[in-house]
C-alpha cells in the first residue's frame, strides 16, 4: 500500500495531503522498481553482450516511465507488484533507445557517465541495444496470454513510433521547411507515446476497461507533449541553476524547436532573416547569438505561443482525467504527478 | 496444392518423383513467399526509415527460412498461406540481423549490392534495423491470441540466441583458447536455431502437437549445424566454380573455424606452431599460407573429423524425422530439402 487511504487525514488538509501522498507514493514506487530492476539485471554470458546492459540500466535516472506503469496499475485497483515486469520492459526499452540514439548523436556522456559506445565500442552498443529490445518483449511472457497479447501489441506499435520519431528528428536537421504540426508529430512519437504506453500498460495489467486504458494513455500522451514543449522553452529561458542542461543549448546547436518554428512563422521579414542566418552558423562565443535569438523569440510572440501550447496540452491531459471513474484520491495522485512533472520536481 | 498428391505417379518412380515433388514445391513456396513479401513491403513515411528496409528485403537471396515455415505448415496439414506472416517475420528478422552484422563487420557488399550502411549511413542502418526487428514481432499480431503467444515466445528466445551467437563470434576473434564445444554453441546460436525456429513456427501455425513442434525444430537445428560445418569445409576445400565465395577466405581472414580448432587439437607440435604463426599474419599473396594450412588440416585428420561431424549432424536431423507421424510423401519432402541443402542445390 503506497498511498494513505485514511479518509480522515485526507479531510484535514486536502491540498497538503495530496502533495504528501503523491510525493511519498512516487518515491515508494521508484524504490520498489529499482530494487526489482537490480534483482533482474544479473550479467549473464556472453558478458560482452550483457555487461553494457547492466551498466546502462544502472546509471540511474528518474525512472519516470516505470513509476507511471506501477501507479496506473494501482489506480485501476491492482497491486502494483503485478506491473513490475511491464514497468521493467518500458524502462529497458527506453534505455535501448538511449543506447542507439547516443551512437547516432555521437554523444560521449549519458547521465554524466560514458555512453555505451564510448565505454565499449559502437558494435557492442548496437548488439547490446538489440538484445535489450528483445529482452523488453520477453518480459511480457510473464503475463497470462491475453495480457501478454495486449502488452506486446501496444509495445510494438509504440516502439515503432519511437523509431519513426527518431527518424523525423534526424530528417528535420537538414530540412528547412519543417512545419509546426510536423514538429508536434515528431515529439509525440519520439517522447510522448511512450509516456502514454507506460500508463496504459499499468491499465492493461490491472484489467482496466478499454475506455479507461485509452483515457490514461491520452493523459500520458498529452502530458508528454506538454513536457517536451516545456523542455524547448526551458532550454532557452530556464534557470541555469535548476535546468540541469546548458541554457541556450538548442540555439547553439541550431535545433529547430517549437520556439524556433513558431518564431519563423510569426517574426517580421528582418527578424526571420536574422534568425535564419544565426541558425546557419556556429560562433565560438555564442553569447550574442543566444541573446539575439531569444529576443526574436520574445518579440515575435513565439514565447507566448509556446507557453500557450504548453498550457493547452497540460489542460488536455487533465481534462481526460474527468473521463476516468476513479476516486478523488487517485485522481489527485495523477494530477500531482502531472503538476510536479511540469514543475520538474518529480 | 503445392506438391503432387497423386499416388499413382509416386509409385511409378519413387526416387525421381520425390526429387520432382520436392523441388517443384520449394520453388512454389518461394514464389508465393516472394509475391507476399512484395505485397507487404510498401515504403511508408518516414521514407528514410522504410526505404532501406524495402531495399534489403528486395535484394533477393534463397528465402530458405520462410520456405521452411510454409513447408512445415503444410506438413502439419495446414494451408501454407496461413503461415505467410510467420514466414515474413522470420525473413525480416534474418535481414535485420544482416543489416546490423554488416555494420559490425564493416562489410561493403551484401548479395553483390551495397550494404545498407554503405548506401545510406551507419545511423540509418541502425535505426532501420531496429524498425525491422519490431516489424517482425508485429506480424505475429495477425494470428489468434494463443498462436501469437507461442510464435512471439519462440521468436524472442531465438532472436536473443542469435544476438548471443553473434557476440560469441565477435569474442572468438580475439580469444586463443576457443574450444570445439564453444564453437559448436556459437554456430548453433548464430545460425542453426533460426532454421529450427522457422520450421517450428510452421508447426505452431498449423496447430501441431508440442512433440511434433519440437521434433521439427530439432530437424532444423541439426541441419543448420551440419550446414554451417559444411560451409567451413567448403570455404577451404570447395570447388571455386560452385562455392560462390572466395575459397580459402576463412584461412586468409584467420577465422577459427571447426577445421582450425580441430586441427589445433589434433596436429603435431610443429604443425600447430606453423598454423598458429600463419593465423597471426596477413600476407599480401596468401596462396602459400592457404595451401600450407590446408595441408595441415588434412594431415592432422581435421578434414576427416569435420566430414564426420557434418555426417553426424545430418544423420541426427534425419533420425528425428522417424519421430514425426507424417506420410512418407511429406517425410520425403523434408529429406529432399535436407539433401539438397547439404548439396547446395536449394
Amino acid at each position: 500500500m503506497f498511498y494513505i487511504r485514511c479518509g480522515l487525514f485526507v479531510k484535514l488538509d486536502v491540498f497538503l495531503t495530496k502533495i504528501i501522498i503523491s510525493m511519498h507514493s512516487i518515491e515508494q514506487y521508484r524504490t520498489a522498481f529499482i530494487s526489482y530492476l537490480e534483482s533482474r539485471t544479473k550479467t549473464k554470458e556472453p558478458k560482452n553482450l550483457y555487461e553494457p546492459i547492466t551498466y546502462i540500466l544502472g546509471l540511474g535516472g528518474k525512472r519516470l516511465r516505470p513509476v507511471l506503469t506501477l501507479m496506473a496499475a494501482e489506480i485501476f485497483d491492482k497491486n502494483y507488484r503485478n506491473a513490475l515486469d511491464a514497468a521493467l520492459a518500458i524502462e529497458i526499452f527506453h534505455n535501448f533507445s538511449l543506447v542507439h540514439d547516443d551512437i547516432m548523436d555521437a554523444a560521449p556522456l549519458r547521465r554524466g557517465k560514458s555512453t555505451v559506445h564510448e565505454k565499449w565500442d559502437v558494435n557492442t552498443a548496437i548488439l547490446s541495444g538489440d538484445a535489450m529490445l528483445i529482452t523488453a518483449y520477453q518480459l511480457f511472457e510473464n503475463y497470462e496470454v491475453n495480457i501478454f497479447h495486449d502488452l506486446a501489441r501496444l509495445f510494438g506499435k509504440t516502439a515503432l513510433q519511437v523509431c519513426e520519431g527518431q527518424q523525423y528528428d534526424v530528417d528535420f536537421e537538414t530540412r528547412e521547411d519543417v512545419t509546426v504540426p510536423e514538429y508536434l508529430k515528431m515529439i509525440e512519437y519520439k517522447t510522448a507515446v511512450l509516456v502514454g504506453a507506460a500508463l496504459k500498460m499499468g491499465g492493461i495489467v490491472a484489467g482496466a476497461s478499454e475506455a479507461h486504458q485509452n483515457h490514461i494513455y491520452q493523459f500520458g500522451r498529452n502530458l508528454g507533449i506538454a513536457f517536451q514543449l516545456q523542455d524547448d522553452y526551458l532550454d532557452a529561458f530556464g534557470d541555469p541553476k535548476t535546468f540541469g542542461k546548458q541554457v541556450g543549448g538548442d540555439i547553439i546547436a541550431n535545433k529547430k524547436t517549437f520556439l524556433y518554428l513558431t518564431a519563423r512563422d510569426l517574426a517580421s521579414v528582418e527578424q526571420k532573416r536574422a534568425m535564419e542566418h544565426l541558425f546557419s552558423i556556429y560562433p565560438k562565443d555564442a553569447t550574442d547569438k543566444v541573446n539575439t535569438v531569444k529576443e526574436i523569440f520574445e518579440q515575435s510572440s513565439a514565447v507566448e505561443k509556446t507557453k500557450e501550447a504548453i498550457q493547452k496540452y497540460t489542460h488536455e491531459a487533465f481534462d481526460v482525467l474527468d473521463k476516468l471513474e476513479i476516486s478523488a484520491e487517485k485522481r489527485a495522485l495523477l494530477e500531482n504527478f502531472g503538476k510536479q512533472l511540469m514543475h520538474r520536481e518529480v
